[in-house]
């Protein structure tokens, strides 16, 4: 059997029964019912995703991809595609904003190189894992992004990390990206999954003007046009427009819901991501978190027609998992509470009266 | 010189040298400018109340002031009264989520008894600080909740804690509140300020039926009618229908902008002080972080009324600082971004093209 198909084989459902335990710990906590809001749902959650009453943390773990885009060629971003390759460098440096959140959270930073244009892997940069489907996708604007082939690779990349991270210890893994014009890989693609039109999806990115983004637009039109005969799975979605990143980011959902690890995802990419993990897998998002709304584009409507609702709203456009990273350590804290407060009877306080 | 007017008279106005040098390091980060949103403003923010370009972070520290309210007599809680000794007892002994939440983020957790209804002083709870106004406040549905000379003496114990904080280090403090019935009079408060009606701010609090609700609508409607000849400057309107905590609270907002120590306001209750704080002072919420908006009545219709934008959306209602020690956290991690992330110049990355 192949990696995906014995991924999507030992996907089991929720634990309702870890998750109605979760609960009732949660009523018997020093705080009227239900007041942590968002924080108990989480709890739940990831009591029912574990399958373990306790909610145990164990360490959190962030998964970066990084790959290249042709699409970049059609100048869809405001900055170089050589800036993918630098970015690479500095993450694995320790310079970058994922890189100072994994050091303050504590949690393991695994960088995966999915298919930088540049190939490193002659003088390997450390700690970066090399998974490279290949130097960059294709052009979308001009043909499919990835053969079949390397689309199936990509989800594979997600799923052998997120096996790798799992049998470390991780209990919880966040997704995160970086990759020279892939928001309009990921426009392009929630556009063909939601059926939101690529207007009112497609945004600035690192830094578009107004032009740019109306190009933006042009260029994720067209490409969707030229492709629309082969965008009936999600798999051939992913081949058509998507990124090497982007397959391997949905790999991680999938192994994540197998795993029963809980997986954060990041924001407008990760969720372009998600999405087709979720076409993938009808039911997926509920192993999942999402963990903030993006300032990029139409981030905000493709949650809501997706159904989800993200933990944090801090206008974050920043990718490399970075609001995933923040989502974790409120979900950790949630944790904590759960594990540390005192109960009404331990405490000796009252109980309601109306 | 009395202390109020001491603190009124060195408020300065936020350092805007510190705040453009602190946007010009901003954007010499590795990331796209402007893309870590609502963080770079909380910066920039810091840099300007603190006037510290550098945005050095200090010790974070909780104020969370304790009190009871003769309102609780009308029935309006769904928890006895007896509660709020008990929870002071709970956050003294570390099993409260406040204790958890200062535990885990290494925060300072100071606690002051402002005013509840059972006298522990005798044998004091450690760590708790008496600062004892009354023992609890008056109904405020048959009169004042408490004298001029109370609500001004309720302004100070904010005052001397903030200062007793900053002292101590402080650069960053959250304030919290616990004092059953307190959502009552802090919606009293809140319709008194900005004339929203008080069937649109009265919530649950700790978990009131929708009879309750009712209930405590009508006893907050009859009050501010009792009340309205005395509801003319901030300080009458505490004194009628405030609180000792949340007048100490409003004493730390004040207190804070002119030690230039930013104050983190927490949920409902903590907002009625700020809004208390900004009638003394004018242009005072330049100084604050409003840290989330609760799912607590009309807190969402308060914040909007009060022009101010909440950094987290988890519908929290539990009160006692605990949103503001989350969004604290957050805060901290916007600052070590901000000192920690390599910048273009120094990782070799290429700025834009276009």
């Amino acid at each position: 059997m192949n990696m995906l198909d014995e991924t999507l084989k030992s996907i089991r459902t929720p634990d309702s029964e870890a998750e109605r335990a979760a609960a009732r710990r949660l009523d018997s906590l020093t705080k009227p019912p239900g007041s942590l809001g968002y924080l108990e749902n989480a709890v739940r959650r990831y009591a029912a995703i574990r399958g373990d009453a306790q909610a145990r943390m164990g360490r959190g773990a962030l998964a970066v991809f990084v790959a290249d885009h042709g699409i970049a060629d059609e100048g869809v971003s405001a900055f170089p595609q050589s800036v993918t390759v630098e970015m690479l460098r500095n993450i694995a440096a320790g310079g970058a904003a994922i890189s100072v959140l994994a050091r303050r959270f504590g949690y393991q930073l695994r960088v995966i190189d999915a298919g930088v244009r540049t190939d490193t892997s002659g003088s390997p940069l450390d700690p970066v894992i090399y998974r490279r489907v290949a130097s960059g996708t294709a052009n979308f604007a001009r043909g499919p992004a990835m053969t079949p082939e390397q689309a199936r690779r990509s989800l594979e990349v997600g799923i052998e990390t997120a096996r790798d991270l799992a049998a470390a210890g991780a209990t919880l893994i966040g997704i995160g990206e970086m990759g020279i014009a892939n928001s309009t890989s990921a426009a392009a693609i929630l556009s063909a999954v939601t059926s939101i039109a690529p207007a009112e999806l497609a945004g600035r990115g690192t830094g578009l003007d107004d032009a740019g983004v109306r190009h933006k637009i042009a260029v994720i039109e067209r490409a969707l046009e030229l492709h629309r005969p082969s965008l009936s799975t999600p798999e051939s979605i992913l081949a058509a427009v998507g990124g090497f990143e982007i397959g391997a980011m949905a790999g991680v959902c999938l192994a994540g819901a197998a795993l029963r690890v809980p997986v954060v995802v990041d924001g407008f990419i990760a969720t372009a991501s998600a999405a087709i993990a979720e076409r993938i897998r009808p039911g997926l998002f509920e192993y999942l978190f999402f963990s903030h709304r993006s300032a990029e584009g139409g981030h905000a409507l493709a949650l809501q027609k997706l159904g989800v609702r993200p933990m944090l709203d801090l206008d974050l456009r920043l990718g490399e998992g970075t609001g995933a990273a923040l989502a974790m350590n409120v979900l950790e804290s949630a944790l904590e509470l759960f594990h540390s407060m005192a109960t009404f009877g331990s405490a000796g306080v009252s109980g309601k009266v109306r």
